[in-house]
């Protein structure tokens, strides 16, 4: 494949600027990488690593003469990234990130970087770990895990193919969707659990007795509330990120939430039933999915 | 220790049934074990494997002549357990159980056989796997693991320290609480979940795209949603026979979905991240507790 990055950046070098990073240097498909970020301690680590060859704390400094952008700061820096590149960026470079929600990040390039848009392909790596930084980075991160483009109109094929060749060469499985139905997957499928999870690990502290309470919390309980240990400033930028889509469903959630414990106070067997082996048989169904996978 | 059981009664050899007597027997504390249940097969291979000696499918013929009797029945069975058991049980005989909910199990027994009260010391082992039936119990599933007892007014010293005594002996932390207090505790850390795992893969089913969004789902989400697999009859079982304490508990839980639902569609950023640092800092407590266990 002729598919090469000759000055690749990465705005935020931690686990998934890291891992993009290492994977495309274990693929040998190019050939300087600059990192960007605030804290020295973990761009001198990236350094010495080999994540990174060389790296600036200004995103003007860091965007010189490449080729491709990978952009993995959080969804509340994305704005200031993009207004910060605007007037420096390359004719001929690439941008894409890694956001976990994508309507507000295209909306920051449109209203802080409006030049870049065409030239700005979405993305969101399904992958990650409980870790954070570039010492938790690793190159195998990426393989058979699935990314999302959602390429805006304003994009050119040729481009679209160029950021899911650099993925496809890390292993991933590229798929393609609109901004919209991205962000109400993936409102359904990480970020409302997420919002369960908090909520009820919140809801369980406040109790009276929260410690006896979290002392008879069986296996279950600890798998459910593994989530409700992730960074929640990151967190917070998502549901903000991605309010348009969450916040309906979880409403939604919530009034089937209220109908359910209206079902258990009046006992109503049958209604029960058909909800647990509907829930079931969805879960059972998914878990055999994956297995095909 | 000079606890010993002559004869135990196990109503309903499955997982839960089953395990215990393993590990009495594997403690070399019982002479004599008699099963109970409706399924021919399952009790014969009870027998084959060496669990129970004998089994007949009366309760009433199989707690003959016992002087310990475990119920590990669905709490929907109770009911007509206890009525069956009512006049045949010798005087010197010790009746517990190992529902989920426990009120509804003395209620039962209250109004199906008075009698029995006194001698009836209800209990909840905190354990359990994803699977049933007899070939699945094993003598270590209590190790190591909490058994509650909540003791009738009614009941005898002695006779709660029988019990008490029968879980040590399979390894297990027994420790005690009244009956309304278990049924809160466990509607918080074991119903509620439940709820929540089964309402969000219901509610993901029955959505347009489905296929789609359960393709899309990351790991969390097969954690989080692991118990929507759980057996549905028994589920409905428990949601009406602690539906006192998990109903209102459901319903604080929706309205309070609801106003984070709010919050994130009005981008209020300090009281997200105020929530999820709470949440966070508090599943951190507690599972740095389980370690210290």
């Amino acid at each position: 494949m002729s598919f090469r990055i000759k000055r690749l950046a990465i705005i935020g070098v931690g686990l998934i600027g890291g891992s993009l990073a290492r994977a495309l240097r274990a693929a040998d498909v190019v050939d300087e990488i600059v990192g960007c970020g605030r804290g020295k301690a973990n761009l001198d680590l990236a350094v010495e690593l080999g994540v990174i060859d060389r790296y600036s704390h200004d995103i003007a400094e860091a965007v010189q003469g490449a080729d491709m952008v990978f952009l993995a700061v959080p969804l509340g820096a994305m704005r200031d990234a993009f207004a910060a590149m605007c007037d420096v960026l390359g004719d001929d470079a690439l941008i894409t990130d890694g956001g976990s929600a994508k309507g507000s990040v295209v909306n920051d390039c449109r209203d802080a970087a409006p030049d870049l848009l065409a030239r700005f392909v979405p993305g969101h790596p399904i992958a990650g770990t409980e870790n954070n930084g570039v010492a938790a980075s690793f190159a195998e991160l990426y393989q058979n895990r699935r990314v999302i483009l959602t390429p805006l109109q304003q994009n050119s094929a040729t481009d679209i193919d160029r950021v899911a060749q650099m993925w496809q060469t890390c292993g991933a499985e590229v798929t393609k969707m609109s901004v919209a139905h991205h962000d109400e997957v993936l409102a359904a499928t990480s970020h409302l659990p997420h919002m369960l999870a908090f909520g009820l690990v919140d809801m369980l502290a406040r109790l009276k007795e929260n410690d006896e309470i979290f002392r008879y919390a069986a296996g279950g309980f600890r798998d459910f509330t593994r989530i409700a240990s992730s960074n929640p400033v990151m967190w917070r930028d998502i549901c903000i990120a991605n309010r348009e889509a969450l916040s309906p469903m979880l409403a939604a959630f919530a009034e089937e939430m209220n109908e359910l414990a209206q079902r258990i106070g009046s006992a109503d067997a049958d209604a029960l039933l058909e909800i647990f082996e509907r829930a079931k048989a969805a879960r059972d169904r998914y878990v055999d999915g994956l297995k095909q996978d």
